[in-house]
């Protein structure tokens, strides 16, 4: 398959599956502001899309980039590549966010009539409630902090002890503003246990916030060293996440008890489709340049960036449980990598397989390293890097089907 | 006087005159808050002299340095200076920032109780409004936000036409999430032409709001090419603007009707404090640095954060006017280089004076650029560089205290 018949395939099934969610809401309101916000995301594709070669130019010419290692002994391995690409769709990503921010003051059906008949007519506002925008700033301030400790990474090359609790950092607004329940909803088989359905957690919970953002970032950032990996994954994983807000919001069997769900939790699939709809688009106009052939690296600055905005829909959403669940790749990579990471096993600069530019494909070092990339090449055997990227990202694919069928399995049994 | 005792002077006077008004404050709570932001005001000072050389290190390991041109022919100008400092005291700005509005959560003669007992006793919580959540973090992601623009400005130099509307994408958070007045109080001389005492400016007063946001961070960034002078500016007016929030809490005669000021009114002026102090204490943490001779350079990422911040509290604190009045010599010195700036009087790379390696001294070029720095070396005569920082400090200093005078007299008269 081509490039553009591969990135096409990605994009058709990742947009397809909440496209037709999107048609099973029956609440007139949300679907308005769901329609809303893809255009608001599909203008930001577009505008990543312009970006992108504008800033990869720029931090080239700084001398932020690198040499493609899975292409060395190749004339492709010899160009240097710019990174931090993820500036583009990060900094595109905010100004979407807040476009449609200010899209929730308005009536979605009076806005639409009020531009057709050429900005004339009357435009009915909506009232906002003060705690939906304190979540939505603090969200905000707390992705872009992210954005911004991800640049700076990239271009002073922080130390990783440092880097690792960089994420603490940023979510702090997030921590202060956050006002929502602090306990789990206890799966109904631990009830027979004698533990109470609810269990408050109070402190507990905004440590468990910050291990989560700190997790999804370092997950995401260290799933990584293949040519469109980190985009893919995080493209696939919020395409998930976005799927699930939808079917939560339309109430469609095994999500919600059957019918519309309640106010409360359709509020926050909402607040995290608003977050997950321009994630998707800005990652796959991100695709379009990293897919391999790699033209861009995507650099710190987008892997932090995605990953505390995928944490930040999975805690003011409050389906933390089942993100976890999509990221069973990232969370077994996380695990596996422990050694390494710790020390207890050597770990090199580069976790990276071998390339062979006579047969042009990648293989394990001798003493592989203990990482998912490497995995994938031992279980499966050898191939080209465009092919362990397709693998790897079929098993993320794969993961959030199953999370998908357990939800629809286990509905009534579970919670 | 040597270098250690300029500093002391500016920061005893800058720290003083506000120091001496808290003691004014009859309000107990709102006391103690000011001294709880205070403390952490001061941990933020420690923060960011302990950072500014570790950043330093690593922007110029990135080549993010200049050499001064204002001691070009003597060995000091052959020195590549690390730029971008700003980056350290915008960081511990943000994280100081999030502190205190942790610390509202909390009643501080409870919470000082607290820490003595040893973190036992009774910690007493105090409620918030969450209208005043959200113009906190609309203010902290709009900060957040010019930093990062900031930063990226200096790695990646962006061309100045974009440069100008970054602040406009900045204050982007801010315009959204603003629920206050759009209105102007008119001045009573006004009301006897018949106009009302109150003006209504709808949508325009959101395009006054973005403007001055433009303009407070362009004029810092464009008075700027003498050793200390970004900072010491950004220092001088914060301390002023600090002094005016608390005279205006504390409803000295002059700020407010002669008592307490009105609830709404002193929350205004509180919140502005709260950005103030740490602002003035960081940017002081900077100067230890940046003072004459300077061992880094602010940078764009400096002027940029530091504008935003001034910005951000003439507006949410509702005294947007008499912050133009602190803000005199920028105000001049923006018209005045209107001229080289629309092209219409050439306008060279640098609009820096000329240094004599002889003397020591700086003059004006032949043909003076059309600023402030040169125009202060045309009326008072050549001098060196910390003289000449020193002088247009002087005027900075001069212009703030003639709006304190003016709002003196003028009380009851004007408004």
């Amino acid at each position: 398959m081509s490039r553009a018949v591969q990135l096409a395939a990605l994009g058709l099934v990742g947009f397809g599956l909440p496209a037709w969610a999107v048609t099973l809401i029956a609440d007139v309101r949300a679907q308005q502001l769901i329609v809303a916000c893809a255009v608001v995301s599909f203008l930001g594709f577009l505008g990543t899309v312009y970006l992108v070669p504008k800033v990869a130019a720029k931090t080239q010419a700084r001398g932020i980039c690198g040499k493609d290692l899975n292409k060395r002994g190749t004339p492709a391995g010899d160009i240097p590549i710019p990174e931090s690409a993820g500036l583009a769709p990060g900094c595109v990503f905010l100004l979407c966010v807040i476009c449609f921010e200010l899209l929730h003051y308005y009536d979605i059906g009076s806005l639409v009539g009020f531009v057709r008949s050429g900005f004339t007519g009357e435009l009915k506002t909506e009232p906002i409630a003060d705690s939906w925008l304190v979540d939505y700033n603090a969200a905000l301030a707390t992705i872009g902090f992210m954005l911004f400790l991800g640049f700076s990474d990239d271009v002073l090359d922080i130390r990783w002890r440092v880097k690792l609790i960089l994420p603490l950092f940023a979510s702090l607004p997030l921590l202060v503003a956050y006002s929502g329940g602090t306990g789990i909803a206890l799966p109904k088989p631990l009830a027979a246990l004698g533990l109470p359905p609810y269990l408050e957690l109070g402190i507990l919970y905004k440590v468990y916030m910050v291990m989560l953002g700190i997790f999804c970032t370092n997950s995401i950032n260290i799933l990584a060293g293949v040519n469109g990996l980190e985009a893919g994954q995080t493209f696939i994983v919020a395409c998930a996440v976005l799927l699930h807000n939808l079917l939560s919001v339309a109430g469609w069997p095994g999500w919600g008890a059957g019918g519309a769900a309640a106010p409360g939790v359709r509020d926050g699939h909402l607040f995290s489709a608003g977050l997950m709809l321009p994630l998707a688009a800005t990652t796959f106009g991100l695709l379009v340049f990293n897919w391999y052939p790699s033209k861009v690296f995507v650099g710190d600055t987008f892997t932090y960036f995605a990953g505390m905005t995928i944490a930040v829909a999975g805690i003011l959403g409050h389906f933390s449980e089942t993100l976890l669940l999509f990221l069973l790749p990232q969370v077994f990579n996380f695990v596996y990598s422990l050694p390494q990471l710790f020390g207890i096993v050597h770990c090199p600069r580069h976790r990276l397989p071998v390339f062979d530019p006579a047969t042009g494909l990648l293989r394990p070092k001798d003493a592989p390293d203990w990482n998912l990339v490497n995995l994938t090449l031992q279980l499966f055997g050898r191939c080209g890097e465009n092919a362990l990227c397709i693998r790897l990202l079929a098993l993320q694919v794969a993961s959030c089907a199953l999370t998908f069928g357990l939800r629809y399995l286990l509905q009534g049994y579970y919670k």
